[in-house]
């Protein structure tokens, strides 16, 4: 188990102690991660003697923070290797994003009988947009079954295609199950009905190194506070061509030519797509967690958190009123169930352990409904944790099936 | 001038110096506020000791960020006397809290031939966002004009709304000129044709105590920003009868009933209008930069920044080549020009004499073109300004005077 504990960071942050001082055993990061110091330093920094706003200002502090913006969409499309920052559209939130791409290309490119490709597995960030855009343009939605063990089933996927297909959304890493799609197979098969593949990227960021070019898709979203950011923005990708051809979403400030009761004329992308006063300091602040992601290199994440899961795995199988959900190759992301326990019962005990997992239905109720589950326990995994981690969710489980036992 | 120098805080805000410590004359507040150490504070507890996310987890701290982000949502209905909390829709700023009426109350709402009445005075981003729904729903606008002294012409406005008209939307204060509308008489008018109207707060939040009980509008805009707190957060305040109504906007986690493929039932507002993980830090600093402002005292802020602003019309009335905009009575903002200087080039030296001021169209450009000009000069006050920020600014002026004398 050594390869796991190499990128241990606790110390790193300060979310990672209970508030008198304990160690904090933090098992929800595929719901938001904690802060690095660096980025709570950056965002301090933002806030306060480096603040003014962006884009408008004719004095040099102004000037300074637009360019450290900037900056920061620059440091996004090299991280996901991007063709250019022109690419980097920030947004609220990866759920953000993907409500933008369904609301304006597909209000431009999505017309009755049209149909668009989701699946089971996927959140509600990566449906409820589709099911909008579907009610009210007359497209109609298929669902991709997934495979025995909860992956995306890439050949029902190639059997649901139709050249009426205009758009496949797909989450790269399942919040849920861990499952890894095999981005670039899905890529090529959207493509070949001339469907666009968006790419739901909130677990895969923080935890794989990416290549846009290489996963040839050609929309990708997710969010800052997921990567160990900030709250409050996320990152849409777009190909420049797709982009450029899309119509405004959100009107405001910065994001025009011209203005006028007449008629108005908008900026290119991203700027056509980023309406009013940005998110300033939490681009800023998302500039260092991207810094310190991939100082630790996303590739020794995946290792990382990956050798975490299979260990809990192999622990949770030996445990016999354990049912586990999902592959046994997953991102960092476990699922499962104890007999007779009820998980919201189950995350209660743990957080007097000071452990917390996720319990419920993780935003994923058709999955849930398809596990034939209301709820699962879900632990998943950070480039903070370690065997100490794992080691406080199996005692806490063992005190658990006593006290139910 | 005794009275303007009353709230001068300027050793609460980091912002407030230069980066080799000298005081920096920050007359950009109209754009954005500098934040006191307090907010910052509450951004750091909470994206460090404090972190974690709201309304799904089964853990303790989780609970408690949860109550946080709440707690910030009752403020903010305190703060502006709304009825209750779930008047409340946390947005990433106004911007986005106009588009959310304009798409989707607008939507639902609008239709051929239907009328929109928006003032000359308006910012970019409470014109744009009802271009665009007029666009797509067949509306059209209707421009009420200004009186000679820059305030927005209640008599023109009674005559231009017609039984057609469905939304008034204006500005409280205007951003280039600090005219303050009569809020009540506004939403007199338009109530007495069906219309509703709808409130750009962005300039008068920050100045003005505020009670939507009183204004009887009926929706209400603002960003966090320049109310002294965080970037990335706004409110949008809506009747609940009205909010109630209203489809969703965006889809994703959080504002859902229960996903089905066979079909989505959404929450009750707020949170059907809060999809996705909300800024959640930002809430909770946001909540402290209310909790700032409340403790100045809304209407001093007014009389303060008034106060300030008559003092420099004067000053700069006496100076033969000003011209000065807008009415006397201005909540805090000043836009003038200096014969033969372009704004531009006025910022450039001032920032050489540590004087931020805004030069240029303010995403104001309709306003611009019935002002004559291209660009303005602007300095706008906030709670920290005092004299000695105008006697920097008049001594800037009169030195870039002399340059172009």
């Amino acid at each position: 188990m050594s390869e796991a504990g190499v990128l241990s960071r606790k110390a790193d942050f300060p979310g990672l102690l209970t508030a008198d001082g304990r160690p904090w055993h933090y098992l929800d990061t595929a719901a938001s991660a904690q802060k690095p110091q660096k980025v709570i330093d950056a965002m301090t920094r933002a806030l306060g003697e480096d603040y003014a706003t962006v884009h408008r200002g004719v004095y040099g502090r102004s000037a300074q923070m637009t360019l450290g913006y900037e900056a920061a969409r620059r440091r996004v499309a090299e991280f996901i290797g991007a063709e250019g920052e022109d690419e980097i559209v920030f947004v609220r939130g990866a759920t953000e994003g993907i409500n933008l791409v369904a609301q304006s290309w597909g209000a431009a490119n999505l017309g009755e009988g049209d149909r668009i490709v989701l699946s089971m597995l996927e959140h509600h960030s990566n449906i409820v947009p589709w099911q909008m855009i579907a009610e009210r343009t007359g497209a109609e939605i298929d669902v991709c079954p997934l495979t025995e063990d909860g992956r995306i089933d890439l050949g029902a996927l190639e059997a649901i295609l139709t050249p009426r297909t205009r758009m496949v959304a797909l989450a790269h890493v399942s919040n849920v199950l861990g499952s890894v799609l095999d981005a670039r197979a899905a890529a090529d098969l959207a493509h070949s009905v001339g469907a666009k593949l968006l790419l739901d990227g909130c677990q895969s960021t923080p935890r794989m190194a990416l290549d846009m070019k290489a996963l040839a898709c050609d929309f990708y979203v997710f969010s800052g506070h997921k990567l160990y950011g900030p709250t409050g923005i996320g990152v849409l990708w777009g190909r420049k061509a797709l982009l450029e051809e899309m119509p405004p979403w959100q009107g405001g400030g910065a994001m025009i030519d011209k203005v006028a009761f007449d008629g108005t004329t908008y900026a290119p992308p991203p700027q056509r797509f980023e309406a009013g006063t940005p998110m300033i300091t939490e681009a800023i602040a998302l500039h260092a967690a991207i810094d310190y992601v991939a100082e630790q290199g996303p590739d020794r994440l995946f290792a990382h958190e990956a050798a975490l899961a299979r260990t809990l795995r192999e622990e949770l199988r030996s445990l016999n009123s354990v049912t586990l959900f999902g592959p046994e190759e997953s991102a960092g992301i476990v699922s499962f169930a104890l007999q007779g326990v009820h998980p919201h019962d189950l995350g209660t005990i743990l957080d007097e352990e000071d452990v917390a997992i996720r319990a419920g239905h993780h935003c994923a109720q058709p999955l849930m409904e398809h596990l034939g589950v209301p709820a699962t326990a879900r632990a998943s995994f950070g480039l903070y944790s370690d065997e100490s981690d794992i080691a406080a969710l199996l005692r806490g489980i063992e005190r658990t099936l006593k006290i139910f036992g």
